[in-house]
């Protein structure tokens, strides 16, 4: 675990704000195929260095809420904990998606909360939200603010409050070993969460990409995945009972690890995105720090070759990895072209000799080539049982193991690329990420259908671009698809540009049977094509909570209902 | 799966039917010991004999609905569809709890449907809701008709109709191979659903005691478990994806393993008890038949010591079986009291010689000795892991191993003991169960606690009984606790007597944290106690749903919400 407490000690989260305030850059330089390949494949030339403004060209718009009002904010957490300051206000205006980093790079800002607020207690945040909520002021909970579909801007015109939950409320409030629960504040960042737990000889490994950052409220409201999901499940099976403030009361689901006393409490909160209330406390399944762990990748021949292998492994064999990542062709060159000289052991793995014979006397065809991430954890016995399998498994198969070593590094860097984006932002190209899920039947007929969207996206804004993809998060009855695009800027019409294609992708989702999103959330960005994934009832359904617990529709009224 | 095609075959569902009306008894001829247990423990002589009234001395209450009206249903799905004769209206008058035998077996049905009708699909049923909602006639869905909570009954004064879809709506509609995923109408009964799928290959293995009777609608509707539910889960778990007709809506959910786009809607509907809608249509996930089953019974030398034992094994192994069954004390005793002596495989096993031998060589202590059943379903492979892994653990336990043959007994057996309460309401005993759920580290405390209950409940009305308990439905954080309770009927006062033991057990779950019920529903019986449970925002969260989707509360009102 010692990648967690690095990121815990490190302060990543000064760097973390500055993604488009500095330039803060992935390291490209003992990479030297990496832009060489982007040229080409984008048509551009990339030198061009497009720097983010500063923090004082950034112009905000003025503070709507009275002095007054504030004043009753302030008596509840104390004045030091109720901020108007420009600094404060930019950090919470947005999330961490493309368009987020586009304005805020350009310091676009034309709205944003009035105040951010730093709660202590689940007793502050019912007193803010009754002030708020007696003067209609639209109150926007505020985790690692790593929202990638504008699940934390004050879009909506009015006076919005930011709740700040990541500064205060992080404490573990108590650990029960004897049922492997620890209950959480909300606001206790991943790094801060797995240290307090590793350091008693415990693991809750909820590793999402924005792991750094993110906290565990931000998870449980937006529905998150963790990269070791397919073993320990999503938040959504992690999560044993929550509290939430809501305007109209509080909630506290009992610790109970399954029952039959009507609809799913829980189920209603988790990936609720704060449009009910906020969520205080959190209650989560932990496991003992794993004996042993083994990842490594392998090359199959081909999309459906892997595909089929895992299949297999999981249908036939009842082996469940913690995490499966397979990446599809135009995936798979990427991160060759993003491998490391200075330690190239794809280099040597993928040195001409092993090559040629993998192709002249295995008779292993490179064309389509795909790679395949597999990692295990548990105790000794059930990973060596479970990697027994995968050896088994694998005899029918033309594969290239790649080993141990390959599936470290990917570990070890598993939080860093996107940060990459910056770097490329610098350069003038988009880069943005989606995902969806679906079914095994209909997997192929998904990928290939929003492939075309996104293609067909990018087509229309002129230029030219790649989409690479993998396949991770396994079901039993299916899988998720995270989709990477890529392409250059139409410079002063980022925004356009990236809603274009955005438009395309979203559409061929809904139109081939995905969800809309199967860990990022709905947020703003994906609010109005809901209805159309779940129907007139099922939105009259999150309604009809929303109405009941929130009247007067203060709270993060941008997210999931559209209107 | 021959129990199962039996199970079909046989058309127990007369049988069923019967429970009350009929004596249908529990064979008793080879249990010699069990009766004089019963007279012992219950202070009693219970050779008297008071059968059921025949059905022709029930008196139903008047029709309320006008044949106008009838004739609007009847235009809907056939006159023959539309009934309201009276075997049809006392067989779907009531469920199967205590309550409803103690009552139809005296036939007092003071209230019950006006007509039964029964829908072929979900256009049958869309239209049947908009008539009832026009008129503001009650709808009740029937399955099963297992309700053990109040469920099916007309309860609230008015119109009533029943739709059971039991009669017609139970086809396989799609079976999906790639996806392990089958679509059935939602009145198909455990039987039929389960021929359909072997025949295939495949298999739910959702075995809830009702199974013989009850539908997957009902599974659904009223959060159902399966004695298998370690391994495959409860229903909530099994279901992929809804179909749900509602007076203002249909809902259709995604075929989809997972996502984050929203509140789930699927955990909304399931466990909703029929009062947002009737569910029509559910896909499931299914499996493989499994290769391997390997049930084996144990003795161990006290409860804590088997608890120990279960936690190690999930814990500390991962080993997660099919069944895990922990009797107490006084259900070991019961259940050994219940054993058959034409084929006596417990005597044998424990003859005085082993006995001796396992006292004086191995010093266990048969004072406290509890019974547990483990169950294995799987592929060879895995089941021999999970099994090895059992008996490593048991070298530091002190147990007896009964063996495969006690396993395979109990699997051939496990839908019959809710037969042995009609012999025993002929002989003027009350035997009932309920069930809760919490977690490992409040276990011991609830168990007792709800032991207490029942107990003085039971004391309060006068009489003898005792009070058996097993745990089962082993989950990460905690399990289950089901409790049989035995005592002398209080002749004519049966209800009142038996609604005094319901309150101390039920109050005593609520106080000492426990769910309401884990498997069985809320349904009229528990209502009253849910605010307790969910808080007064958690049911407006219900009631938000509920007000939105059914604005004239004409779906099956009884349920969840009381007023």
């Amino acid at each position: 675990m010692s990648t967690t407490k690095l990121a815990a000690k490190n302060s990543i989260k000064k760097k973390w704000w500055g993604w488009g305030l500095e330039s803060k850059s992935f390291d490209l330089s003992h990479r030297p195929d990496f832009l060489p390949f982007l040229e080409t494949e984008l048509s551009v030339s990339i030198r061009q260095h497009k720097p983010a403004v500063s923090l004082k060209e950034i112009k905000l718009p003025p503070i709507k809420i009275s002095e007054e009002i504030i004043k009753e904010f302030e008596e509840i957490v104390g004045r030091e904990n109720v901020s108007s300051n420009d600094l404060d206000r930019i950090t919470h205006a947005f999330g961490k998606s493309y368009r987020d980093l586009v304005r805020i790079r350009k310091g676009e800002i034309t709205s944003c909360h009035d105040l951010v607020i730093f709660p202590f207690s689940q007793q502050n945040i019912t007193e803010i939200i009754r002030v708020a909520d007696k003067h209609k002021i639209k109150v926007i909970p505020f985790g690692g603010g790593t929202s990638v579909v504008g699940g934390v801007e004050a879009i909506k015109p009015g006076m919005t409050i930011c709740i700040d939950m990541a500064k205060h409320m992080t404490k573990l409030l108590n650990l029960d070993k004897t049922s492997l629960l620890a209950t959480f504040q909300a606001g206790v960042s991943g790094p801060e969460l797995e240290e307090e737990l590793n350091e008693r000889g415990y693991t809750l490994s909820h590793y999402p990409q924005s792991f750094e950052f993110s906290t565990l409220g931000g998870w449980v409201a937006a529905r998150s995945a963790g990269q070791q999901s397919t073993k320990y499940g999503k938040i959504e099976k992690l999560v044993n009972s929550l509290k939430m403030v809501s305007p109209s009361g509080e909630i506290e689901t009992r610790k109970i690890p399954a029952k039959a006393t009507g609809p799913d409490i829980n189920q209603m909160i988790i990936g609720s995105e704060g449009i009910y209330g906020i969520i205080t406390e959190a209650t989560v399944k932990i496991h003992h720090l794993p004996e042993a762990k083994d990842y490594r990748g392998y090359l199959f021949q081909s999309f459906d070759d892997g595909i089929r292998f895992i299949k297999e492994l999981i249908h036939e064999q009842e082996v469940y990895p913690a995490t499966v990542r397979l990446s599809d062709k135009t995936e798979t060159k990427l991160l060759f072209k993003l491998g490391e000289k200075k330690n190239s052991f794809i280099k040597d793995k993928m040195s001409d000799l092993v090559k040629t014979y993998m192709k002249e006397i295995k008779h292993f065809s490179f064309d389509n080539m795909v790679f395949l991430l597999l990692g295990f954890e548990g105790t000794n016995d059930r990973v060596s049982y479970d990697t027994g399998k995968v050896n088994e498994l694998l005899k029918s198969y033309k594969t290239v193991n790649l080993g141990k070593k390959m599936g470290d590094r990917w570990y070890e860097s598993r939080f860093d690329l996107p940060y990459l984006r910056d770097s490329m932002l610098d350069m003038g190209i988009m880069v943005d990420t989606l995902e969806t899920s679906t079914t095994w039947a209909n997997l192929e007929h998904l990928y290939l259908s929003v492939k075309k969207g996104l293609k067909e996206g990018i087509e229309k804004t002129g230029v030219k671009g790649f989409v690479a993809c993998h396949i991770s998060h396994i079901y039993h009855e299916g899988a998720s698809l995270y989709y990477t695009f890529v392409a250059k800027q139409n410079q002063e019409k980022e925004l356009e540009q990236w809603q274009i294609i955005k438009n395309e992708a979203t559409d061929a989702i809904v139109e081939n049977h995905g969800a809309i999103s199967h860990h990022h959330g709905v947020g703003a960005d994906h609010a109005r094509w809901l209805p159309a994934e779940l129907g007139e009832t099922g939105m009259n359904m999150i309604k009809g909570i929303k109405e009941k617990l929130d009247p007067n529709m203060i709270m993060n009224p941008q997210n999931i209902i559209h209107d």
